[in-house]
C-alpha cells in the first residue's frame, strides 16, 4: 500500500508504542522521514543504547544503568522509610507527585500464584534481608487498586509485622481497579498523605 | 526527576513523534523496558535503516528506497494522468481512500517566495521535462487548500495549460485551511471525483 516496504515496516514498527494506531503510526513516519530525521536517528540511538543497558538497581530493583540508582544513593533521602510499588513508572509518578524522602522496593510486579509468579519472583526474599537489616520503620504499601496488588499488600504487610515493621497502606482516594501510574497527581498525594496502618 | 539518565534521554528523544508530550513520552518509555525491549530494539533498526535509505523517486520525487517507486515503475497504471501533491503522505492518503491508476508527482513543499523557495526547489524543471514528453493528458492539481497550496497549483496549471495540457484541481469540498493528509478517505474521494478545469 505505500511506495516503500521500508515505510511499511517502520510504520510497523511504530505499532510497538502504547496508544499508537495505523493512523498516527502512519503519521509518525512520514514526520520523521519528512522534517526529522535527525530526531529519528537520534531517537533510534537511545532505543538501542537503553534496551541493552538499562538493568535493575541492585538494592531497590527499579530500572538503572548504574549497580546502584540515583534514589537508592541519594544520602539525604530517609532510609527508614520504604515505599513498595509493583513498577518503576510507579517510582516515576509518585516521584513527580508527593514530595517523598524516603527510598523505594520496586516489585516488578505483584504475586499471582496461577501465573507460578510467587514471592522470590517479585524480591520477597531481597525485601525480607532489608527489614531484617533493622534500618526500617515503616513500609509503606504502594501496589496497584487491583485485587492481585491488594493481596501482595496484603502478603508484604504480615511479612513486616512479623518483624515488628509498621506496614501503611496507601489512603483509599485511589480509584479501585485502575493502574497507579495513570493516577493523577493530586489524587496521589491525598492517598500519601492520608495512608493508614494495617491492622 | 528520574532515577536513570538513560531513561530521561530515552524520553526526550520519543518527543521527536508528533503528538506525544511529556506524558506519553513517559509512558512510552516505562511500556518498552518493561514489557517490550524487542519492540524497541526493532523500532531503533527500522529508524536507523528508513533515516538511511529512504531517498526519493527519481521519477516522482515520493519516498523510497529504490530508484524508481513501485508506482511510477507499475506498468499496468495510466501513465497519461499525473496528480500533483505536495508530500509523500499525500500520495498515501489518496492511494488509500480512491482507486486512482494514473501516476503522482511529489512536490515535497510549496512554491513560497518570503522563504527563497522558487519553482526549481519544488522540481517544477523535471516536471515540465514530463510535460514535454508528450504522455500526460491530464494533470489533476491535489496541493493543499491553504494560500500557498493553491498559488502554486495555480502557478502549474499555467505551465500545463501553455502546454495544451489539461489541468484540473480537487473539488471544493476538501475544508480549507486544512492539510491534505488528515482529510478523510470519504472527503477526499468526493474531491477527487468533483474534480474541475481550471479556466
Ligand atoms: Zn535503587
Ligand atoms: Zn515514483
Amino acid at each position: 500500500m505505500t511506495s516503500s516496504p521500508l515505510i511499511t515496516q517502520l510504520i510497523e514498527s511504530l505499532r510497538c508504542l502504547p496508544g499508537v494506531g495505523p493512523k498516527s503510526a502512519q503519521r509518525m513516519a512520514y514526520h520523521l522521514l519528512e522534517r526529522d530525521r535527525d530526531g529519528a536517528r537520534r531517537l533510534a540511538e537511545t532505543l538501542t543504547t537503553a534496551a541493552e543497558q538499562v538493568g535493575h538497581c541492585a538494592r531497590c530493583r527499579t530500572f538503572t544503568e548504574a549497580e546502584i540508582c540515583g534514589i537508592c544513593s541519594d544520602e539525604r533521602r530517609d532510609a527508614s522509610l520504604l515505599c513498595v510499588v509493583e513498577s518503576p513508572a510507579d517510582v516515576q509518578a509518585l516521584e513527580g507527585a508527593i514530595n517523598y524522602r524516603g527510598l523505594y522496593f520496586v516489585l516488578m510486579g505483584h504475586l499471582s500464584p496461577l501465573d507460578g509468579i510467587g514471592p522470590e519472583d517479585i524480591g520477597l526474599d531481597r525485601l525480607v534481608e532489608r527489614f531484617d537489616g533493622g534500618d526500617i520503620h515503616e513500609i509503606i504499601l504502594a501496589t496497584n487498586p487491583t485485587v492481585e496488588g491488594e493481596a501482595t499488600s496484603h502478603y508484604i504487610g504480615e511479612l513486616a509485622r512479623e518483624r515488628g515493621i509498621r506496614a501503611t497502606r496507601l489512603a483509599h482516594g485511589i480509584p479501585l481497579g485502575g493502574e497507579l501510574e495513570f493516577v493523577d497527581g493530586t489524587t496521589l498525594s491525598h492517598a500519601f498523605l492520608g495512608r493508614q496502618s494495617i491492622e
